[in-house]
């Protein structure tokens, strides 16, 4: 995320972690504060920091963003809210800005006091560390049970030239997004103001991390924040503009998204699934979320087992009004499609084509109700024998 | 379930399945029809002998079940149904009775139509071999990834005398019960009239075969069928007759339920998750299955991993309105209880005798909400890897 102009990072160690980074800074350089946006998850039992940072986002300016893993100063009660405000202090304080500047994210285990010598310590060093290749670091040092850095990077044309927005991202579990899942930070050079920002950001978090799921569950810490410095000299205010900048952040998060979900706890596989023919694109989205939600759906894709039965079952629940006889069913690859169901009957008794796309590393399910123009789709990957082990063996 | 008396079973293997029996039939011997009621999946992908026993059912009388597995005759078309018809007119002939007193119920793989030969045959030679001693035979026939029988008595003193109600299901996979899940048949000697049997069974469904859940997936096969033949002379027809034989029926489900889950694709244990403090009873349920649902609590229960945060984010994410400082957790076992969190926040941090209590057989999970009178208990089972390996090899 330091590919936009006039931002630096850094990645630290400070001890959360046995011996990885896990304390990172993302700050702007711009004179003026950056506009901010943020979603955060809509999960009732919320952490200290998305308490605290949903005020700093609704203020709209902000410089700076402290995140650490290995904790994620939740169910902490008011000592966990003191911790994040003492956060924000000390990165106010290591870069000379106003502390109310100071966005603050935490990951990683549920109810554990933060261990706020090291955390300082750790601010200290991250501060003194800053530097436009930070960004590495920055994305590793956010990272829990993921096993590799996520950072993505776009450029898009305006009418007064070109800007850029970076991210990066952490998953791996506790996925399944409300509002905004898992943690997200992207940075822009473009000139957008707080309203503008907002919008742009709920309109690409819809299709994007909102319609990934990996286990169904929502975290208490998930946020996104977008922060842009204007640095570029360039100003997204036209409704065209707004447009083209939205549409880029849309394919930044999208990549993001389904690099989460292709680096999830356990996950052989990305399984996108698309449904359409619903009556309504929410209809179809219950549908794609239902089918993407289903331990058996994700089990048979974890072997490719050919079991089209698990998917007409999961649609048959989702609670969407259907029609079983009009229920058509595919699998694609990027080399072949294979025809599964038609008329809510199976369409060969040669099932091995199916179970051989299920095994593609990026299989897409399609699935058309034959009822409408509405059509959704849904990211998730398969449920394995790994993600057992992860989650029986990590306090997250 | 030939404990009432005036019932006779089969099970026999007619090769729907490798080597295992896999087809049974349970008769009442009564002159009479006995008076019917069940309770059928709200799954809108219904199997061929779901759509036919609904017909049977809503007539209130009937004189047999044919039951098969490893076929689902579900998502057959209309000559899925022909196939169901056919199985009843079979029964129907060598039983010499109506085939409209002759229900139908399919367990096993979606989508392949059953081998019509091998199943009537199989019909012929379990009608031959119906007695009273077929009871564990017949409870072998309907299971499928189960590991072991379940079959189950109990006896009520009614006004008029005792009576006996006797039951089998089957469980393993794809089981959260939204009208009813899996396959259960009940017999009892009493004499019950059809408007009074079904509201017994849909009152004593809903605390147990409906408060069950171990993958959230809703079968298109789920079924409950209650036979009562009169054979023991004694009518349940007061209102206190009726409320003692439908406490009676309460506990038999309950059993036969808890028993699926024990025996559920992969379980080590049975999770008892008993919510209380909610508002409603609703509210109270709604929380109890989305914290049964969560693949990251029951992945916990896996090994033991002392997690409470896993079960704050679910409570979170139920959609029930919550106040997080008014939360208590605790866990109990047959030799002790552990208090985990109090006011939202963790009460210890000595995690040890939670991870112990968690390891049980039996382990109990306590919830209060601390808002209101409302309660709800919901059993489940740990996820493992197990339940992947089974689900990933097996088509059902």
């Amino acid at each position: 995320m330091t590919a936009p102009r006039g931002f630096v990072a850094a990645g630290v160690h400070c001890g959360l972690k046995a011996e990885k980074l896990d304390l990172a800074i993302i700050a702007s350089t711009a004179a003026e504060p950056a506009t901010v946006a943020g979603v955060f998850t809509r999960n009732q039992v919320q952490a200290a920091p998305v308490l605290y940072c949903r005020e700093v986002a609704a203020s709209g300016r902000a410089r700076a963003i402290v995140a650490n893993s290995g904790n994620a100063n939740a169910c902490t009660g008011e000592s966990g809210l003191a911790d994040t405000w003492t956060m924000a202090a000390c990165a106010g304080a290591a870069l000379e800005i106003d502390s109310e500047h100071v966005l603050v994210a935490s990951t990683g285990v549920i109810g554990v006091p933060l261990p706020m010598p090291k955390v300082l310590a750790g601010i200290d060093q991250a501060a003194a560390e800053l530097g436009a290749d930070g960004g590495e670091r920055a994305a590793e040092a956010i990272l829990t049970t993921d096993t590799r850095t996520k950072i993505e990077a776009e450029t898009v044309e305006l009418a007064g030239g070109e800007v850029t927005i970076g991210g990066v991202a952490k998953g791996a579990g506790m996925m399944a997004p409300d509002m905004a899942t898992t943690l997200a930070f992207v940075t822009t050079d473009a000139a957008v103001v707080p309203a503008a920002l907002d919008q742009a950001l709920r309109r690409a978090v819809e299709p994007t991390f909102n319609s990934i799921t990996v286990d169904g569950d929502t975290s208490t810490n998930d946020s996104i924040l977008v922060l842009a410095n204007g640095a570029a000299g360039v100003e997204a205010a036209s409704a065209k503009d707004l447009e083209r900048f939205t549409d880029a952040l849309e394919r930044l998060l999208g990549r993001l998204a389904v690099a989460l979900v292709a680096d999830a706890e356990g996950a052989n596989r990305v399984v996108e699934i698309r449904v359409g023919g619903a009556r309504t694109n929410a209809a179809a989205r219950q549908v794609a979320t239902t089918i993407a939600n289903s331990p058996l759906v994700k089990t048979a894709y974890r072997t490719g087992q050919p079991n089209w039965g698990r998917v007409m079952g999961a649609i048959g629940r989702s609670g969407v009004d259907i029609v079983e006889q009009r229920i058509a069913i595919a699998v694609s690859t990027a080399e072949e499609r294979v025809e599964v169901v038609r008329g809510g009957l199976g369409v060969t008794e040669d099932l091995e084509p199916l179970g051989r796309a299920m095994l593609a590393d990026h299989s897409v399910l399609h699935v058309d109700l034959g009822l409408g123009p509405g059509e959704w789709t849904v990211w998730t990957c398969d449920l394995s024998e790994g993600y057992i082990q992860i989650n029986a063996s990590y306090i997250s």
